[in-house]
């Protein structure tokens, strides 16, 4: 696909809880699409365990990469193994600082359900020297802004509602301001009756021939009518009556030759 | 977690759906726990894109890691998109050639649906030098395993049903044959009443005092009665009985200090 260069993310999944197939990784699904919305380029993920050399080697990955952009969800809570933070701020070579007024909002938050601030507590007040803490409106820990290395550093919290609320609240804005001025759009059908290797010469030539264009076929198994393929067409540009057009001159093209082929095109 | 050394793994998911969002990626998880209740310790997974620079790149991290089993899904199909099998022979620096054994059973799969092996097709048969083809009882691209710099490299189709069929089928005796002898063990349970930081220094101390067991706490917001926090203990032990015994040691322990705090325990 051709996107935008210079708006490369990466995205860290920090947490044994994936690795060991417990738990399945929606939070770098739903970042990946809201991204892609915004008109970057989601290069790569990085799933990490809860170990902290292995979270600083992800770091330091992504910090010697092309990457604009660096998301890391997971490893923020209380317990002994949420370590993103002192992974991150190994990979950055900075100290671990206490934010006073993340510690006084934690102070808060546990007094109205009468709980005191224990050293557990309290290590969600430390981030890394030069960060920011981004509030967390519906749980405990902050999330994290770091612009260092040229790049923009984002950290989230693993619970989908919290990284979510985080994201949504503080970082959708930031992304839309440094991004690129551009527009995706996509569009979706299924065909019935044409196997995926009839047409994939075809789709190869069309996406040759149209660079901001890309075409992902999903074959989902037989019917009685025969093969079933999901298409994906998917554009960017810069205007988005462009890339309507172009988008719409693909899926005409596409849908054409499926139907010569013999296909059923359902949308 | 006190994994077995000596066998860890790395998994690399390809294909551009799973990085703009569009599919949740379920095939890590598959693989993620069978190979965690093989006694596996699954350390690293790689989300990479279509580009073969990105999937060589993929493989030639693995290839340099402490990893032992490298596993790969997508990319394998007929479409211009589909480059795993060029960017696995790029990273090991190897030729692709036709396997011939699997150019005549794709040839036997098309004409039972009376279609021709087309040079896209015929794409599906090419294999790394020196490594074997996995027969996919499900679907056309075949599977591949190639031993090479001290690792056991498999490669899957993205398709989950596929993926599934040449794992059981080839792959899980393999893994269980040059794995380690040793047993993988689990407890979930719920705890209502206890917020996670009030629990955490005791997980803690639980978890340095037994080093083959590992608690991962999971938070699920609050209902009435308090913080719901979803436990999940792991043990790994050579014998069963063993794994057994030190894995309700740690459930009674936590449970015990759980009730004290104040949680109601659901099983």
């Amino acid at each position: 696909m051709s996107q935008p260069s210079g708006f490369e993310v990466w995205i860290l999944s920090i947490g044994n809880e994936l690795l060991i197939g417990k738990t399945i990784n929606t939070n770098l699904t739903l970042l990946g699409k809201k991204l892609t919305h915004l008109g970057y380029n989601v290069r790569r993920g990085l799933i990490l365990s809860d170990i902290i050399e292995d979270i600083a080697w992800g770091f330091t990955l992504a910090l010697n990469s092309t990457a604009k952009v660096i998301i890391s969800t997971g490893g923020l809570g209380p317990t002994f193994d949420d370590k993103t933070v002192e992974g991150l701020a190994k990979a950055l070579g900075k100290k671990l600082i206490i934010d006073n007024n993340v510690l006084s909002k934690l102070k808060e938050k546990y007094k109205r359900i009468n709980l005191p601030l224990t050293p557990v507590r309290e290590k969600m007040a430390k981030i890394p020297e030069g960060s920011i803490a981004l509030d967390n409106p519906v749980g405990m820990a902050p999330g994290i802004y770091i612009k260092t290395h040229g790049k923009h550093i984002f950290v989230l919290p693993g619970v989908p509602r919290e990284m979510k609320a985080i994201f949504e609240k503080h970082i959708e804005n930031i992304l839309k301001e440094i991004g690129p001025k551009i527009y995706f759009l996509e569009k979706m059908f299924t065909s019935i009756g044409v196997p995926e290797s009839e047409i994939a010469p075809f789709t190869d030539k069309l996406v040759r021939e149209h660079p901001t264009v890309y075409i992902k076929s999903h074959p989902l198994g037989r019917e009685t009518r025969g093969p079933i393929i999901k298409f994906h067409i998917t554009a960017s540009s810069s205007s988005k009556t462009d890339g309507q057009r172009i988008l719409n001159t693909i899926y005409n093209e596409l849908k054409k030759r499926l139907i010569q082929l013999g296909a059923k095109i359902e949308e």
